[in-house]
């Protein structure tokens, strides 16, 4: 069922400097900027040859991280994204197995425009799981 | 300087129910665990398309994961693995930068018999790196 790791989130306080730190320390090439007001975060990518790190800043009033920096303000790995083919099938599955899918279970547009949903991370070792259908 | 992503590794508190977990509910390829002693660390690898995920359980005692198991028993995310081509050539840059590298700064011969180094993950956004040499 798993695909491809299609990102890793990292959440951070400070975006411009979080990715002129992965530019100049790094080496690393790192996108623009993106403000995904609709998702509550700014974002930038580093493109990786085989996937890619999504940093993330909290953007406006209620943002999906806010609470994840209070709780650790200098930043820190935020989820990890699976893809998936058929995410309603990965869903009723994950379901029949007793894992806990969060919010009502349909799928939302994530931040790439692909179906996403995210899985509980008590049930998964602590890890907040993202599963994108691609 | 930064290659690919070559592993997320995610702490748990039992390998052989994390390992069943990954199988069963997200239907993922999963790696016989390995126990590497002078690591500190039973290993299991999650096998995804384009890169891997390693669960990691303490093994005997002073296991480098076992401080991040007491503040987060039921396990998370634990490090990220960038693939460097020259990994003395890295740690030089990022001490000029002024990042701190853990330890001596001398190469470890990491869990995949390479060249490894950490970065201080106060330097990174709460993110604890780990660069291999490949």
């Amino acid at each position: 069922m798993l695909g491809r790791l299609n990102h890793v989130a990292i959440a951070v306080p400070d975006l411009a400097a979080a990715a002129a730190q992965y530019r100049t320390m790094l080496g690393a090439e790192v996108t623009e900027p993106q403000a995904l007001p609709e998702h509550g975060v700014t974002v930038v990518f580093i493109e990786l040859p085989n996937t890619k790190i999504e940093l993330l800043e909290p953007l406006g009033e209620g943002s999906p991280i806010a609470a994840f920096l209070e709780k650790n303000p200098s930043g820190g790995m935020h989820h990890v994204c699976y893809e998936v083919e058929d995410i309603l099938a990965a869903r009723d599955r994950l379901r029949n197995e007793g894992a806990r899918v969060l919010g009502s279970g349909e799928p939302k547009t994530g931040a790439h425009n692909k179906p996403v949903l995210f899985l509980h991370p008590k049930d998964f070792n602590g890890t907040l799981i993202e599963l994108e259908q691609v």
